[in-house]
């Protein structure tokens, strides 16, 4: 099967809203076994509207449209869907009635241009939509599925997983595609691509490759068989990487670094506190972003000056003064300040040059010292970031989750970035 | 003119990797007042890419593709413009020199396939490329001009301010599309929308409409005309915008609530310290993600758990066991606290309730109370958020901005938001 994807929108083809759901619904195809062939973008103006459905159903199986569904007489979707069909619109009972229930459950009064959004072509069925007041529409031309949603992300995803898919899943048959992301922090992508290049064969099933996204490091597998075949298959694959890669990995799919450590943490029923310097409160703010957070996460300085490292986390002046606030002493004075004041399980500190000013020829924008204390003593690292100041600043603070969890796990630092 | 913008590569069919170059052509586009008719994404094929070269040529002024010009069999869009313009490809001498003094300057080999890289179809030029190895094309089919820009952001980027835009600008006339953008933060869309919607009729030349973008509320201003017009325009209309949001406006096109707060503070050489719960940090982290933000901002507390809020900001336990930790006594003494302990000019408190879970009935979920100290005393307020952890803590750090910002300004917090 082949799936052509159209977005319909001023506000995409002008570029001021960033088109997110073709990838969105290209992904979730992937996952079915099929492929997408095309991304279509077209404004609200109804010639090119009707004239890339019919083009778009001779060339696919599944034609996936989001936008234009709303109740304005720039929404030309339905429209445009019933001319390529060569059909008239009616009026749809039920999706009527839920549009009315939607306004009245919000006590809100349905306007008479909403009412045009009950509109289906004759041999087209309604799509409910949960989230909004723009029903979808589900039609057929010659052997192509035409499915429309709303543009609006939130809506659209709710209406493809709920509606949309389980039809598609149905004619697509017994053949899926596994994707599987396995998620790595503190190599860089070459090197590692090195360490698993044998599994990353051209046209091989499974497929492998690496992407980075965020200064993570994912190594994607992509098997394609029955349901059963696809998950041995990946499984195969996913012990090698493991073999391979070993601590790097934090966890899969959509596992975020910050959420691998939070639930070591949680098991183990161990706290932290952070003292911060360069990175401004980015790491408090990582750590305290998954749910339940304050089990683990007691509390945190950003000491931007010299005098608040001294007063808040008893960094000795005169270890500033000789070694300069970026340096291992006063990282190291920092995590075990922290550690200490707050009576948490670990201690860590970030101090480092973010830039763009402030950097000298020794300590180049981008170096940052990183320490995590512990019952067992504490341990420090000097990284040199690329990138700007937003960038040196989030690569900082996930090293710190990196380094942490490393700690916790008990595997030496070294072991694993080389 | 009309534009036509393609992209070619199956990381973005597939959906692996999201298309935000189109938005950020059509967006340099619309500021010469060229508009944007179609956005197609096709993958590495040569069948698929050459059809799309060939009609778009029929239907726009001016064809930027992106993507495909890298040194590998995938890499098609060189041999697909050529075939495209019945052309044969030539090695470019200057392309040729240009990549291999990049690979020279950075100390390594050129491999036999990056040469590929140097071809052009025969009656068309290279552009070059400062960022990357792979030069761009610029050529001509009937009236339609097409250039050919690498897919990385970075590289296509460059190359199109540098290249292209100076081209597309001679041809576009003196014909401009200048769009402004008005940010403001402390009141929706829908009741901002209603303050200025006399300025917003359809089909309007200066043309005014709203937009949302991670809860800044922007109003913007597309002029149409000469320069000096279009600037005229716009500055007619940005009047009557300012005198109608006032206070809620807090800066112009790029421009961000931390960026008009450390500017504030910065020419007023006044300091603040912060102090959260619910924000982890997130506060912090954007106070001092401006260069420079040593000079305003002194440090910051993330006061989780309330033997924290105690210990660091003398918040009395008392006040907490009575009123809870999310209460308004409770937050005027964490942002006095803070003030107090860092010795700034000014102390903001947050603590909320961010979610999923620790709602009740009384403070659901969403619940957070805000507060600004200053030498002429302390103001607070409650608000409800909505959305889920992700956004109450966005919007909580962002609203404890804008507050700041309106004590800085002397604007009574009541005034703005009503």
């Amino acid at each position: 099967m082949r799936a052509y994807i159209l977005s319909i929108g001023d506000e995409l083809v002008s570029g001021l809203t960033v088109n997110t759901n073709c990838a969105w619904l290209s992904q979730q195809l992937t996952g079915l076994g099929i492929g997408t062939s095309t991304h279509l973008t077209v404004g609200d103006e109804p010639e090119p509207i009707r004239k890339a459905i019919q083009e778009a159903c001779d060339k696919c199986d599944v034609l996936l449209i989001s936008g234009g569904l709303g109740p304005t007489e720039d929404d030309l979707t339905r429209q445009m869907i019933a001319e390529a069909l060569g059909e008239k619109l009616v009026e749809d009972g039920c999706a009527l009635e839920q549009l009315e229930h939607w306004f009245k459950s919000r006590n809100r009064v349905m306007s008479p241009s909403n009412r045009v959004q009950a509109q289906r072509p004759e041999s087209a069925r309604c799509l409910e939509n949960t989230c909004g007041t723009a029903p979808g529409l589900a039609a057929t031309k010659g052997k192509t599925r035409i499915f429309a949603m709303p543009g609006v992300p939130r809506e659209m995803k709710e209406m493809f997983t709920r509606s949309v898919l389980p039809e598609i899943k149905q004619a697509a048959g017994d053949r899926v595609t596994l994707v599987t992301k396995i998620n790595t922090y503190g190599m860089g992508e070459s090197i590692l691509g090195e360490k698993i290049k044998d599994l990353m064969k051209r046209g091989a099933n499974p497929a492998v490759g690496t992407t980075v996204h965020d200064g993570i490091v994912s190594v994607r597998i992509y098997a394609t068989g029955t349901r059963d075949e696809a998950i041995a298959m990946t499984q195969k694959i996913r012990e090698q990487v493991y073999a391979r890669l070993g601590a790097l990995i934090f966890g899969e799919n959509e596992a975020t670094i910050e959420g691998a450590v939070a639930a070591l943490l949680k098991e183990r029923r161990e706290t932290i506190a952070t003292a911060e310097s360069c990175t401004g409160g980015t790491l408090g703010a990582l750590l305290t972003d998954i749910a339940g957070s304050s089990t683990y996460f007691l509390r945190g300085w950003v000491t931007y000056s010299n005098e608040s490292k001294t007063d808040e986390l008893g960094v000795p002046a005169a270890l500033i003064a000789e070694h300069g606030a970026v340096s291992e002493p006063v990282v190291r004075a920092m995590a075990e300040g922290a550690r200490k004041r707050a009576g948490t399980s670990y201690g860590i500190g970030i101090t480092g040059i973010a830039g763009p000013d402030g950097g000298t020829e020794e300590k180049p924008v981008g170096t940052v010292w990183l320490a995590v204390a512990s019952d067992t003593g504490t341990e420090a690292r000097r990284i040199v970031f690329p990138g700007d100041r937003k960038a040196v600043r989030l690569r900082a603070s996930q090293m710190a989750l990196a380094l942490l969890r490393w700690r916790i796990l008990d595997v030496g630092f070294d072991t694993v970035t080389k």
